[in-house]
């Protein structure tokens, strides 16, 4: 297990959270989009079924940043929220499969998503190196 | 008004939702930190009672993104939300005034927000150059 991804860190990583997925356009500006994700041993997980511009930014520069709202607020009245910083790969097939099985979590029990599975999509898979935030991130967990 | 910032743009930017600001650190990988926004005039505008990593970010390069979950979804059962990418600048002052107006949208009615009001602080201002995401934000407003 990946030294940085302690067991706050994957629950929050796994409950369900929308995550905001940075990553550089070419003119290294930053592009945002919004993504379930999962984990994968170390890795984190989301599913694209097409060819997004975020995938043509991380085979030009890999290092992204992932953010969400994780609920519950600090001692200062301060929203709780996890900052993951890493890099990511990407590899191909495989989108159909992690979408239906991160809807389980993200729309619930029962559901049949994405409606047609017929196109192999992509996966990307990020290496998280560095973890921010507000939050329970650093307690030993 | 600007161009990019419709009404359901600023509408979206003065309900309470809380944003992902990216800025870019000096290697030009991204930085993300949670912060409470509201709007002066054309400018999307966050408050900083200390000098933090964002500031020296944006004082070097002024590049920035701006995401946020926004409730509702689309026909596909996806969440909206919004992305503003643009061009922040940083001015001196006016940061416990300006978290004292959020407070009463972020925390609500009657709050005393921050405790201590002595630093002046920071404050960011965003120029919005590009609206992107999943919501009616490009509908005609």
């Amino acid at each position: 297990m990946s030294n940085v991804l302690n067991d706050n860190v994957r629950k929050a990583l796994t409950a369900g959270n929308l995550a905001h997925l940075v990553t550089l356009n070419p003119d290294g500006s930053p592009q945002v989009s919004l993504v379930w994700v999962g984990l994968e041993d170390d890795e984190i997980v989301c599913a694209h079924l097409g060819s997004r511009k975020k995938l043509k930014n991380i085979s030009q520069d890999s290092r992204v940043a992932l953010s969400m709202q994780t609920g519950g607020k600090n001692a200062f009245g301060l929203d709780n929220y996890l900052v993951i910083s890493g890099r990511a790969r990407i590899t191909e097939g495989g989108a159909p499969e992690l979408l239906q099985r991160l809807a389980y979590v993200y729309i619930g029990p029962g559901v049949d998503f994405p409606p047609d599975k017929s196109s192999p999509g992509y996966i990307t898979r990020i290496t998280a190196e560095h973890i921010y935030g507000v939050g329970p991130w650093n307690a030993p967990s």
